[in-house]
Parts: C-alpha cells; structure tokens; sequence
C-alpha cells in the first residue's frame, strides 16, 4: 500500500500517467518527476504534440491508416502496386511490414480482429470498406497479414467469406518455423503446419 | 533500423514520449496508439495535468518537497516533530520512508546527491538552507538518509562538515544485511559493515 504524496497537482499527473497501458504507477512517478525537471516550454512542446495529433489527425480514406492528409502516402504514391492490398489490424503492422522492404503494395488498416469475449464484431472494423475497394475492381490480390490466432483466423475466415464473390486473389502470410527458431521448442501446430505448407527448395537461401 | 510513419503529427508526439526515461520507440508508439483511442477529452486531461503541475506546482519553503501551497501538508503539520529531520535526495524518497510509517519528524529534499562526474556540485543542492533551518536553533537531530553510494557517502560527509559547528545530533540511516536477504549473497562490504555496526539484541524481533 502506498501513499499518496501531499500534492493534488502532482497526485493527478502521475495518475493520468498511469492510466497508460504498462504503466504502474512508480513508473509514473518517475516519469512525471523527470517532466518537472524540464524547462516550462519542453513540458508545453510534450503535451501540446500529444494533443494536435488527436485534434488534426486524420486517416487515410483508402487505406484507414493514420495520415496527415487526406490520402497517406503510401495509398497516394504512384510507385507502388495498388492492386495488392495486404489487410492489417493496426497501423504498427504496417511498419512492421514496411520494414521488411519485401513488399510494394497498398495496405487495409482492419482496426482489429473480430473477438466477440472483448466485443469486437465484424462491423466495428474496416471490413465493409475492404469489400468496396475491392467491388471497384482493379484489385487482383489481398493478402491476410493478421495474427495468427484463434481471432485473426475468425477474421480471416469471416473476409474470405465477404470476398467470394469477387474475382480476386486472396492469400494468407506464410506461417512456419520462424528465421533461427530450433526446432525441437517449435510449438507441435505451427511445426506440423509448416511441414504440410512445405515449400519447393530451389537452393537459394532465403 | 525502424522505418518511420508515414504521418508527421504521429512522429513528432512518438518522438515526444521517446524523450521520457526507458521508454524506447516501440513503447512510445504504443503510448501514443493508446492515447489516440481515447476521447479528445481524456487526452486533454492527461496533457492538461501534465502542463499545470509544471506551471503550479510549488516547492515547501522549509523542506523543498513538491507541494501545491507555500508550505506542504508535512512541514505545515502539527502532530510532526520538527526537532528532527530527514534528509533525503528526492521526493520519492520522502514518499518510501512515509510509507514505512516509522518516522514521525520532518523532511528536506536537497534535489541530488554531490556527484563531480554527472556536474552536481553541492552548490546545487539544497545544503545552504539545511544549515540555515539548523541554524535557526530549533532541530535536535539531522537522519542523513541518502543512498548507499559514493556519492552519497560524499554528500553526507559534506553536510556532517556544515554542521559540525551547530549542537545538532547527526545520525545516518542504518546499512546493513536487507530483511530477507541470504547472507551468502550479500556482499562483503554491507555484510562487514553490519558486523561492525551490530546492536543488541533485545530478544524482540524487529
């Protein structure tokens, strides 16, 4: 049990700090005494970005990502492959996926994966809008980039079942023995997976 | 090397968060997602408190303690004993030796321990006001309690010198074996120390 310091300024600041995800609140503390030691106009520039981006962020009427104009960059850039979409959950994993420089398509931000135990259904994600990109034709492949667990599976399934009647390509990420995994701590299903989505060897490394 | 995002609103308050101690790229884009998908007027709230503790907060004019009126809550009260004070180095510590609810005195923070090498000198801590409040007649006993390193030890010795001219006990909080603690794992130097620094034992466990 620990108590409170005697400041209701200082109380308040380290409880909205805590309030953070993975944020205790001895992190808090310390987070919130390190900001008191900054000059007045650090603290201003810290709460002020923090802020503007909530009130002038907008997300990209293509591609749902964050963006600071109507269309991003990427769903506006005239270099890359815009009739391959790779569906994510959230805008991290279009990083993720950039940082891999392997691929040169256009993203679909999902906003999540269906799970009704946390309430999220079908509608309150950006599946109905994948549908219209895909309608308007010029889209030859999507391809499911999602988690691979139960709810990324229902999600997948779920979009598979959206796009049958469309003329388009849909794939799934490779799932398989990560790069430098051992084999003998691999988990029996993603193990036994990777053996039946065997891949011809052409003797190249990857 | 992390790709950034595509969005300069998004980067500049992951950059913004990045500053704050141990907290790398990946939490701040963490943070900051979070804190996007919470009502404006939640994040208002959190980048408010942050901006009026900077601008409000006060400092006790006796210990030096973060408050919000001239003199803080402790120093203001009554029940305290301010014959005796507790010299610490931050507030977090005012707040760990509350929450042990064994010393009932005052406190006074100097801001830092002496340390040469990170350019604290003991002008920049609050050493100069602790003699005068010593000065002023009324303290009986100073706890000296920094922490166990060189620097501290330096700082102590520093403070035992201001006050040697004063009729003011000086005590410093005690070092030895932690409750708990193997005594094969503690190291020489505490597990000497407290061989020296034994007490009586009253039959009483602590």
């Amino acid at each position: 049990m620990s108590q409170e310091y005697p400041s209701a300024l200082f109380e308040r600041a380290v409880a909205e700090f805590s309030k953070l995800p993975g944020i205790g609140r001895k992190t808090a503390t310390r987070l919130v005494l390190h900001l008191l030691r900054q000059p007045e106009s650090e603290v201003e520039s810290f709460a002020g970005a923090i802020v503007r981006l909530k009130k002038e962020v907008k997300y990209c009427r293509h591609c749902h990502g964050i963006s600071d104009t109507e269309v991003c960059p990427i769903c506006a850039s005239p270099v890359r492959d815009h009739s391959v979409i790779c569906v994510v959950e959230n805008i991290q994993d279009i990083m993720a996926v950039e940082n891999t420089m392997q691929f040169k398509g256009v993203y679909h931000v999902l906003g999540g994966v269906i799970s009704p135990m946390d309430g999220v259904s079908p509608g309150d994600l950006q599946i109905a809008s994948l549908v219209e990109r895909v309608a308007q034709g010029d889209v030859k492949e999507v391809i499911l980039a999602l988690s691979p667990t139960m709810e990324g599976d229902t999600t997948n399934f779920y979009i598979f079942r959206k796009l049958a009647d469309y003329d388009v390509k849909l794939s799934v990420i490779a799932r398989g023995i990560s790069v430098g995994d051992e084999l003998e701590y691999t988990d029996e299903v993603t193990l036994g997976r990777s053996i039946v989505n065997r891949t011809p060897f052409t003797g190249k490394s990857f």
